[in-house]
């Protein structure tokens, strides 16, 4: 529980790499507190694909979730869930939540889209049905899902793009993280948190959880380092809770994505997490630590569990290779998982083969325990003082296992 | 453990009902003691679709579950499970297992299949490669797969068959029970029981668990009363640890699989377990009970768990219904297991409507429970004397949820 001096949202560093840019830190929510460096799983439909909230929370000590707007927003919808008590409520999840604006979903889709400086206008990808997102109308949907961790609707440009289309789409993303702010800022003043008794119902504007939120404003500008800089500059005066840094993991190549974390660095403040979006592989997981960032969520550890690959202490476990048919072996003999503690490989892969649900649980449940154990890793480094021989290390492991 | 003065297989009767051929046993196998009347949930491929071993045995209680030879025989095949250590260890399983002798799949396939006195020659769903069973070699199979309860290859025509058909089909199925029966007792008698150590390997021939195995032949003879008694009666000679009753579920009108029960309970030996393969719902459990039956097993509840069609203590729920969408209580308020403590039926639904991999993981998990449950009841009320008013109240019960 919080300490009672500390404010609902608040953000400690405990520790600092002496020779990178890596801290440690401990991040207060109304749903618990985050230890920092922390990667969060991502929970596209209110749930993590292949996981019950009962593993997630109690069995790989999950501190915090990310859940996708754009998806909730169509189905179930963010009203039912508001009115089903909020998504943690709706989901059975205790611990603390970040939504992402939906923009992301929006600016990926295939179908039509388009944007001006109201919002943006695009396809519901189930019924083709249209919808608007705008800045204003993302804080009430995730206010509605009442999430512990809000973001502002961006616009994240593809790879690659002109400086030109760079700079006005971060001019654009930065007028709308002003409008989220103020929308923020009114919305949750006119309805300070509370908490809500068993069968009180909700007042219109009410957030359903009755807790406080956080906004993040998100550092957009392609990849270019003046547009970077210039876009967290304009961001600093909104003075959020955190920022988060977007336009990652868009197509382009690796070293760019680091340089463009890099870039702001300097410029957001230390006393505020960093957060950045949709990173990385097990490799890149310190590498962007080493360069400032708090925060990272990704869907790989679920996505490629599920289609097979699997990351263990000795690299990627392509599991439907012949060589693993008659493996006796834990997929990793250092993992202390339950699919580790319990499975053979040889099982691991006659499930893969067979197409059966139990392997997308198994392997999910492994992958999401080696990206925590990594982020524990890099976390016990930093407090320790070791980081940067933990990052040498992790930059000479092999990526295969041998 | 067992007692020691106990063979590997035992069955003792604890309780019998005044009024209706229903008993509660003990079923001692090496795996452990089952109580019955019991529900053996299907695991098909080495997994019941959905759930984790541990979900199984520790938070369901599952003693006993039921594979599949035929498909376990053509992936991953029964010589890697063998080399494996057996089915127990292949899939991390502490309790008893019952295998089919994959008789059913090859006579519900589509494919060709040719069947003459030496076995059945079929094609693979997998590949349409060419295979055969034959009474000992599915025998074998099971070996390798080192289960504790193994069945007879049997011949399981559909319904509906003519009276002349079905007579020289259970004569068949007679006929290859003995010899069965035979290669069973030879194979076992040349690897008796012994517990393999740590690093040791198999002698051919030898059970890959070094546990003993029993065999249960199968009584047959389509629905003709008179074709399934001269099927028991000539399966008493056998002298096994248990018998079965095949052939139902093949299509026939329900009242017809129980009256096919009645006609083998008074010869069939009380002092033996019964299994009834391949039944029932809900409301057929007690009935199948009530008639003698000690052991069942059924896709049912996970098949149609998700499929959208879930069990509760108040009848059906569709889960798909649009009623359902914002209905904030559990699927069933009198249900203990983890998806009735933990979420709501619009989370289930919202989860089903999407499509994702946890509602069919909460789902089976209700569903499984609720029959265990079911069977825990009627062990109950047959202990307690109650199981006449027990049944009377199920003949009473809707079907579906008011």
């Amino acid at each position: 529980m919080l300490p009672s001096n500390l404010p609902p949202f608040s953000f400690e560093v405990v520790a600092e790499c002496a020779h990178t840019r890596a801290r440690a830190g401990l991040l207060h929510t109304p749903h618990g507190t985050i230890e920092t460096p922390v990667f969060m799983p991502v929970g596209t439909q209110a749930t993590v694909k292949g996981l019950t909230q009962r593993a997630l929370a109690q069995d790989l000590g999950v501190q915090i979730l990310l859940a996708n707007t754009y998806h909730l927003y169509l189905r179930p919808g963010h009203e039912l869930i508001g009115r089903m008590g909020g998504l943690h409520r709706f989901m059975s999840w205790p611990n603390a939540i970040l939504t992402d604006s939906g923009g992301f979903q929006v600016f990926s889709l295939r179908g039509l889209r388009k944007i001006d400086e109201q919002g943006v206008v695009f396809q519901s990808h189930l019924n083709g049905d249209q919808h608007r997102f705008t800045p204003e109308s993302t804080v009430d949907v995730q206010l509605a899902l009442a999430s512990d961790i809000l973001m502002v609707l961006d616009e994240c440009p593809e790879y690659p793009v002109s400086h030109e289309y760079a700079r006005q789409s971060m001019h654009r993303t930065v007028r709308w993280a002003r409008r989220a702010n103020e929308h923020f800022r009114r919305r949750t003043a006119e309805s300070p948190p509370q908490s809500l008794g068993p069968g009180q119902s909700l007042r219109p504007g009410q957030s359903p959880t009755g807790t406080a939120h956080a906004l993040f404003p998100i550092v957009q500008g392609g990849l270019f380092a003046d547009l970077r800089r210039e876009c967290a500059n304009a961001l600093l005066d909104l003075d959020t809770d955190g920022y988060a840094i977007g336009g990652l993991s868009v197509g382009e190549p690796r070293p760019l994505s680091l340089e463009a974390v890099e870039a702001t660095e300097g410029i957001l403040p230390r006393s505020k997490p960093r957060y950045a979006m949709g990173v990385g592989m097990p490799a890149e997981l310190p590498e962007y630590v080493a360069r400032g960032v708090d925060m990272m969520d990704c869907v790989l550890p679920s996505r490629n569990a599920r289609n097979g690959c699997l990351f263990t202490s000795g690299g990627r476990v392509i599991i439907k290779h012949t060589r693993y048919k008659d493996d006796p072996r834990p997929l990793d003999e250092k993992c202390q998982c339950y699919t580790c503690a319990s499975y053979s490989r040889a099982y691991l892969r006659h499930l893969f083969q067979s197409g059966e649900i139990l392997y997308a649980v198994l392997a999910t449940w492994h992958n999401v325990r080696r990206y925590l154990d990594i982020m524990r890793e890099i976390r016990h480094a930093i407090v320790s003082g070791s980081f940067p021989e933990y990052l040498r290390y992790v930059r000479s492991a092999p990526v295969d296992v041998e």
